[in-house]
Formats: C-alpha cells, sequence, structure tokens
C-alpha cells in the first residue's frame, strides 16, 4: 500500500459520536496507519438508553455521558472537533464544518435520527422529546414545575390538569417514561406535596397503532400494557394525537385538560441526511449497500438511525443501540482489511434481543424464543445495563447506587434548573420557558 | 397564649431557603403551634460552599443540592411554595407573591446577597458570577468552550486569548476558581487535546485590594498568593478590572486578551432588600437590632448577607454561611421563646474560624489564633465539608468520592450542556450563548 510506504496516515472522518461512531472508532484505533477524526457538535457520548432516566430525576447527566475526548486521550491519532457538519460531498469525500471543506480517504455517517412531528414542528414546544441532555433536563423541569404548580393552585380544575400527564408513543421511551412519571408522582413524591393529591396523578400513554411496543411480540404488549395499568397509567391505543396545544391534547377525539405532554412517536434522520446525494428510502434515511456503504460513493459510509439496510428477508432493521454498534465495528473493520487488500464483507445483524423497562421491578425482554416479564425481566434489564455501562465508563458504581434508591423509591435529583439563569433576575416563574422566546 | 387556647396556628414566613432560612425552619419545626411557610423562588436548598466545584466539573449539581420538599416532607406544618417574594408590608406583616398579599406573625427574611457589577450591569454578560446552579454550569460550559475553541484555532494569538482565563476577586471564591482552573487545564485536561496546548494555560486573579483573603491574616494571604503563583496563576493585587469586553478586560493599565472572565468581586443584598422600608446601610443591607429583628417591626427579622449586625465592638460581620446558620438558628428560638412567654435574648456571632481551598491537597485555615496551611489545612477543609455534606444530605458517599478523584486529577463532569436545546437545532455552536439574547 502506498500509504504505508510514504507514512501517509489514511484519514478517516467520523460524524457522530453516538454508539455507531464510537464502535467506529474503537475498531479503527487499532491501526497506526490510520489518522480519525471524530467529528461531534456536543462534547460528549451519550448512554442514550438511560436517558429516560435523567428525564426522572433518577439520574445526572454526567451519570450516563462521557466526554469523547476522554474516551480516546491516550491515542495520539484521534481527533476530536467539536462542531456541526453541514454538507457532505459525495465525490470529492469531503465534509463541510467550521466554515470550511475537509477532505478524507473515508468518511463514516453516524448522526442518528431526531423527532419527528409529522409536518407539525410548532408542537415541539408543547411536547419535547428525548433525545438529549438537554431535553432531558427539560422534561424533568416541566414535570416538576407541574407539580409545584399544582401544590400552590386553589382552582380544582386546573390543579388536575397540571397533574395530568399525557406522553405521546407507546414504543419503549414512550412506556419506560409512562411508568416512571406514575411511579415518580405516586410513590415517590407523594408525601413531598402538603395541598396538592399526588395520588391523583393521571398519565396518558396514547398509541396511534392498535398496540405498545409494536416490534414486541404481541405477549410481551399486552403484558406491558397490563403492567402499565396496574400502576395507573391509562393505555389508549389506536388513538392520534391531534390539535397540541399548551393547553392540552386531542386523542382520537377524546380532549385531554393537561401542562405536559411528552413526545416519544416519530423519529426521522438526522438532517445532515437531506444534504447526502444519494438513495434515500421513503423515510429519508440513506439506503446502504450490504457493506454498509452509501450508493453514491464506496468509500463513504452510513449506519445506524440514519441508513436503511435491507436485511435478506427484505426487512429493514430497528432503531436500536445495537443495530448502531454493530454496524459501527463492521465499517471499521472493512476498513483496517482494505487497508490490508482485503476485500469487504458482507453485514449481518445479530438480534441479541429487545427489551422495555416498564417501573420498578417490571420489564419485558425479548430474545430469540425467550421471553421474559415482570422481575426476572426487570433483573436481566438492570444486569444487561450494568455490563454495557461498565464497558461504557467506570460508573457500575453510580449505577449500582441508582438501582439501590430505584427499589427505595428515592429520586435524586429532583432539581429545576433554569435554562437561563438571567431569566431568574427579576422575573416571575412561568411554566412556559421564557428564555426560549426566539 | 390565646394561639395554644383557640388552637390557632402562629403563621411564620420564611423568604428565602439558603443556609439561614433552612437554620430557622429546622429550629421552628419542633413546635406543633407553628405552620411553617417557605417561599423561595427555587425548589432546592444549595450547599453553596462547594458551588465551585460545579463549575469546576468536579461535582454535579444535584450532589450539592436538596428539594426543600424533601427536607420537611414527614413536617405536616411546613409548607414550601416555589414563588419569588417581590414585596413586604411591614406595618401588615404581609408578603406579596404569586399576585397576592399573605398575612403572617412573623416574617424572617434571609434571601442572601447577588453579584454587583459596581454599576457596570452590562458585564453581567462577559463575566458571569458564581452565586447559583445556573451560574456554575454556565461557568463550566464556558471554559469547556473556551478549551475547545482553543483546540481547533490556527492562529496563535486566537488560540492563546482562548487559553486565558481571568477571575475578577480575590476573596475566598475567587481564589478557589483561580487554583482550580489552573489545576483543571494544566493537570487533568492537559492530555486530551491534540492540537491546543494546554499547559499554555494562562490564569490571572484580579484583586483591587492590597492582598488575596483580605479578611484572613496577613501570612495567609500571602501563604494563598504564594501556593496559587506555584500552581502557575498569575496574581495580579492592587489592579482594577474595566473596559470588561468580550475580547478581554483591562486590569489596572494592563489589557488582558481573553475570553473568559469569571466574576468574583463585588456583592450586595437580594433585590428584595430594596422593598422593605426600614434601615439600611451604606451597602444596602438591613440594619438589624440585637435580636435581628428590622428597625420597623420586632416580629419581621433580617439574616445573612441581607442584614447588617453591628457587633460590640462596632464591626459587621462576614458574608459567611456560619452566620446565616447561627443568625437562622437564633431566631428561630427567639419565636418558640417568646410564644412561651420568655423574652428575647441578644445574638451573638460565635466565630468558629474561616478557611479557603486553594488546589489539591492547599489550602489555608484560620480560626482563633490557629494557622494552617498546605496540607493538613486542606484535610480540615476537607474534613468540614464532609461532616457539613453529611448533616446537610447522605451524600457523604459521592464526598468521597470526589475527594478521591480530585486527588486522582480526575473530573467526572465535563459536560458541555447548552442551556437551550433549541438554540441547537440546526444553528451553529457560538461561544456567547444566543440563547440568553432576550
Amino acid at each position: 500500500m502506498s500509504e504505508t510506504t510514504n507514512k501517509k496516515k489514511v484519514k478517516v472522518a467520523i460524524v457522530g459520536a453516538g454508539f455507531g461512531g464510537i464502535a467506529a472508532a474503537n475498531a479503527l484505533v487499532k491501526s497506526k496507519d490510520i489518522e480519525i477524526h471524530i467529528i461531534d457538535r456536543r462534547n460528549y457520548h451519550l448512554f442514550q438508553p438511560l436517558l429516560y432516566q435523567v428525564a426522572m430525576a433518577g439520574l445526572n447527566p454526567s451519570d450516563i455521558a462521557i466526554p469523547i475526548r476522554k474516551l480516546y486521550s491516550q491515542y495520539k491519532n484521534v481527533f476530536v472537533t467539536l462542531a456541526e457538519v453541514e454538507k457532505v460531498d459525495e465525490h470529492k469525500k469531503q465534509i463541510y464544518y467550521d466554515n470550511k471543506w475537509e477532505q478524507f480517504d473515508y468518511i463514516i455517517l453516524a448522526c442518528g435520527a431526531k423527532h419527528f412531528y409529522f409536518g407539525n414542528n410548532d408542537w415541539e414546544k408543547f411536547a419535547p422529546g428525548l433525545k438529549n441532555i438537554e431535553q432531558a433536563t427539560e422534561i424533568r423541569r416541566r414535570i416538576l414545575t407541574a407539580l409545584e404548580l399544582a401544590e400552590k393552585e386553589k382552582n380544582i380544575d386546573t390543579q388536575q390538569s397540571y397533574l395530568n400527564f399525557v406522553v405521546v408513543g407507546g414504543g419503549p421511551t414512550g412506556v419506560e417514561l409512562a411508568g416512571a412519571i406514575s411511579e415518580m408522582t405516586k410513590n415517590t413524591l407523594v408525601k413531598d406535596y402538603k395541598n396538592a393529591d399526588l395520588k391523583k396523578t393521571n398519565v396518558y400513554l396514547i398509541e396511534a397503532g392498535p398496540r405498545l411496543l409494536a416490534t414486541f411480540p404481541k405477549e410481551l404488549s399486552h403484558r406491558a400494557a397490563k403492567d402499565l395499568e396496574e400502576m395507573g397509567v391509562k393505555v389508549l391505543t389506536n388513538k392520534i394525537a391531534s390539535e397540541l396545544s399548551s393547553m392540552g391534547l386531542k386523542a382520537g377525539e377524546q380532549w385531554i385538560d393537561c401542562k405536559t405532554i411528552l413526545w416519544a412517536a416519530g423519529v426521522k434522520p438526522a438532517s445532515l441526511t437531506e444534504k447526502v446525494n444519494t438513495k434515500k428510502s421513503d423515510s429519508g434515511q440513506i439506503i446502504i449497500n450490504k457493506d454498509l456503504s452509501i450508493s453514491s460513493n464506496s468509500n463513504i459510509f452510513a449506519l445506524g438511525d440514519m441508513a436503511y439496510f435491507e436485511q435478506a428477508d427484505g426487512t429493514g432493521l430497528p432503531g436500536v443501540a445495537q443495530v448502531a454498534l454493530q454496524q459501527g465495528e463492521f465499517v471499521g473493520r472493512q476498513i483496517l482489511n482494505e487497508l490490508k487488500g482485503k476485500p469487504r464483507g458482507e453485514f449481518k445483524y445479530w438480534d441479541k434481543g429487545i427489551m422495555a423497562t416498564i417501573g420498578r421491578s417490571r420489564a419485558v425482554v425479548s430474545s430469540g424464543r425467550l421471553q421474559l416479564t415482570g422481575f426476572i425481566a426487570w433483573l436481566t434489564w438492570v444486569f444487561i445495563h450494568i455490563v454495557y455501562l461498565m464497558k461504557f465508563k467506570n460508573r457500575i458504581f453510580v449505577f449500582l447506587q441508582w438501582t439501590w434508591s430505584y427499589f427505595k423509591f428515592g429520586r435524586g435529583a429532583q432539581l429545576i434548573v433554569h435554562k437561563s439563569w438571567r431569566f431568574y433576575s427579576g422575573k416571575k416563574i412561568s411554566y412556559e420557558d421564557e428564555s426560549d422566546k426566539n
């Protein structure tokens, strides 16, 4: 290879430091011949599966996030840049960020997905989604502020509207959020409020389809719905959310008065996808080849939630961490092989299973023909998350502590932190965040 | 007492849940005849002495803050309201919040202090102070963002301006911040950055007076300055900061190019002080009587940083947690005594000493004739903070962990979290926070 003889390093850009990007980088760092550039608009890698716990005041942001730099501080061939990639030139293998074009030998696109409001972008301010730490702390702020306002509200109807919470979307995130809000209000916090009766909290989980957890076996969907209802969550299936406002929303034909709505319904690929000139799926994902390269340039790869990979049976892959992890590792390996003159392989997804936690000591797990529910499923969920968090960072300590306090019905992180401290100087508390006007 | 015969409870308002307000509440909860209303515009009590550690990415916000409600969840006679008190009617013993006047039998004003820019309020955006969690995370964001921008800056002068940090004010907070920034950049983070050499970081500590830590014995001031200089901090005394901008500031006659300025200089009493019609000191504090009541109504008390208490020797009291704690406890006791028909006493401050931490294993402690420096002072500082944090909340665990990682030169919480996640959608990273425009 000419690269090794004249010592010029092979430059690889990794756009996005989520599960896919980090997995690719981890595979590539082994080679001294490669210079890795990780570009992300945030300075941390996030363990997204536990993000809902930050929203629910159970974990601190730094418990589930690690600075990207820290992951690679001992590797001299890894460069981390805090920037947003705005454009991709597929033919020149260039990406545009920090006001300039940079050329690479390989480009790995791993930017993930963002929320999709089915064309109603104005709903975002009424119903934040849960994809990053800022959203998680915003959701925490909204829920805790609603309870504070309920505490001092004299009008019973208005008070109830503060105690009504709606989660839109019955996938794993929606199920986790609905269960956790119900437990937090009816159990953990109930004693802290003297005027408002938190036992009167209503949590609605709204799903447009016929059942929760659509990607799970039917029996597990039903069990999850049953568990949630036992925990006091009102599960409404076959109901499409419409007419969102700061006063509530319409679910099917039913209007629900509520001040807090959370969005866990639609996702779409990250914005950068639109700037890549290549084949796309109906939902806007980049259609990738068997080796995960994009159709317009074999040295550019796309993976995870940004990409559509068609399996042998004609189906796509779920939007889960496992897919991104396996794809990232695969792409890293293909590049290493190619530098050694070996041909590329074909990606095959190893489905280890899916799981969703419903509440304290309840979960559903589906792996092959194995189906778990209840406490044993929850233990499995905890165990797997401990193992992954351990690999991810040395925070097993934190996670064990959290698991313990979860059992004890405690919440460590119930702070309402306003996004702008200046907003606070001399102005009144408002439920809508005024610092977000622009 | 008529209150006990007809079972009407004595209503006490506590405005502000800092050290003073919480100490007063803790003294009062013992009596079933009293109904306590704690009103604060934040939902948490903050262990402010460790706030600089949140700014320095060493601790999480929730490690040093506890929801006020949680402190009193088992007391049926304590009501917590999230609101900002806007006015005080001294004669009617009423306070105005949530758009209404409320009457109380006793009012305890304990709102603390805020930053003072000596009439240059526009400096606040260039040089945030450190009084609350939002400011702490904002300071963290600015420091880490400056390092990120230094990492990608090609122009050497501009890069150096990102690596220059100025702390204005040589009191305990300024000393702690300057020491911590120097350690964090030159030791903890130096390996994480590949293009910027963090050994080139300059930390300037600017003090208008002739020496740092003016309230400490002279020898300790000199030792602190010497320690800081050994750690690479440039200590500039007798220099008044002027001409602050986003490009730097003028200290005396010297212009310093820098992108990050922190304000630890002036404080003034909380805004509510201006709304209280009573005797004030030159600096705007409420002048209080020997029993800590205000001159215009003996059933209204003021304490801590809001108040000026003249000691027998004609001097005032320092703005430290101990003063607020002892005064809060004293006021609580006076009210309890009064309900039993006992006369009021006179407050006497028990000066247990003062201390400031300078860096890893360096501090200064002054207590009576005892003066400690270096490692033994630092151990004393750690021990006392562990004891107080333990009383304050069950976080000794967290603090021990932190002490350990402080030794190991680790930083747990290096996340740049943007105040507005919406700010991020599609826009570029900017050094100034655009969400603060209004």
